[in-house]
């Protein structure tokens, strides 16, 4: 496992670099890595047991980006293997804050990401199912 | 204008050509031009008069390409202007197929694009309104 | 001209919202909004008299994003019509940052984007070209 | 495995589809498709012992691609899982044309391919490298 990523209860998912990812400067161009950090939640978030369609179909909400805040350290290029990671940093009733990084060799990328939730159709805010919560807050406790 | 272009009644759509658009091979990544192919049609649909929003909230359709048939032929890079261009070659009740081209300072592409008119709930084959039907038939008329 | 853009000296570039930019959630997938971002961005810099292309050969330096804070207001849609806002906020030596909005029929987004010149080889840091701070600088001063 | 994938010498590539993926006719974008079957040839190549990066150091070749025919049949949609599927179906001295299919629950679409291997400066064609060419070879004779 690479070793810039030590923390043992961290959710981390493997992107690879395609053509479609970098661009002509030679690097991955850096609205992509928005698209990796996204990814990595999804899965995080299905690793916890959740899918979005089930969401949506049973819980009338989808999950919205409000703020992304994005330090680009280092670039990935065509063909790196990238470790996401996802922290759950702060919860309320309708919204979540990760801290996500990208890693490759070297760490390419450290993001704050506030997502919301909220209704299908109408895009208010809305509480964010139980389940989920409870799920989160016993990851944070470390259980 | 482009010496390539030269037919009087073509629709032409520029597009310049951003990093986004390239990649680390130093040229416009090769799905891309789908993109460039597809804002030139939306264009050319609104230059006729129609605009999609419309067809789908009072006509309950939308487009969808059945079929794809793109040659490249030079690559574009970084910071081009590109025309791509819009010609209806076929049209049938539910169908208009296009032959398109994308030239910058030489041809970059051809390509023949075949859509399809369905419903936009069912996504089943749906009349094509019309008033389109009419004006594609006006222009291919020469008028 | 849109009344949420009063500036009278703000940069402002348009942005058509096609189907390529959007999401199955009915809205502008959220990593799209830094595309458009850079695309203002290039377009300003291009009506200051900088051809990025230019840059690169005879300066060999390329500019690169460094930090992008960004907050998600009110979501864009299919066929909107988004005018992409571009103001200097600060200067040094190697480093720019812009204030960027970007608006439709309400703000969508609103950004705060560090951009570093940097070496087209190495990546390592360099100075912006010096005719390009001038005319930032007498920009700033409202000439 | 997805019953529509028989073949058993067939190279599948799974692919995840995430809102990135999507538009807001509620289904993958079409010019997605030609990056998820880039993928599944990248990999493909991988799985052979090719690595892209490798040939361009030290062959200082890339492949591009000539050609895509591509029918989309069903439309794929947010959370799918889809299967890419990689065949080679011809062999020149500095092209190769591939079959490939995209499989959800339905087929989703089929598409052929032309890559040509090129020199990685000046993108005129070049041979493929001999051990790739052994490789498919005795691929498609069946060992």
């Amino acid at each position: 496992m690479n070793p810039l990523l030590n923390a043992s209860h961290l959710f981390t998912w493997p992107v690879r670099v395609y053509y479609e990812d970098t661009d002509s400067g030679g690097v991955v161009y850096y609205a992509n890595y928005l698209r990796f950090l996204e990814r990595a939640r999804t899965e995080w978030l299905r690793a916890k047991g959740f899918e979005q369609t089930h969401l949506m179909t049973y819980h009338h909400v989808i999950f919205v980006v409000r703020k992304v805040q994005i330090d680009y350290l280092s670039p990935a290029r065509f063909n790196d293997t990238l470790s996401i990671t996802v922290q759950v940093d702060a919860v309320s009733r309708t919204t979540i804050e990760f801290v996500q990084r990208v890693v490759g060799e070297r760490e390419c990328a450290r993001a704050r990401v506030k997502v919301a939730c909220v209704d299908a159709v109408t895009f208010r805010p809305a509480r964010i199912p139980n389940e989920l919560v409870q799920t989160m807050e016993s990851c944070q406790n470390g259980h």
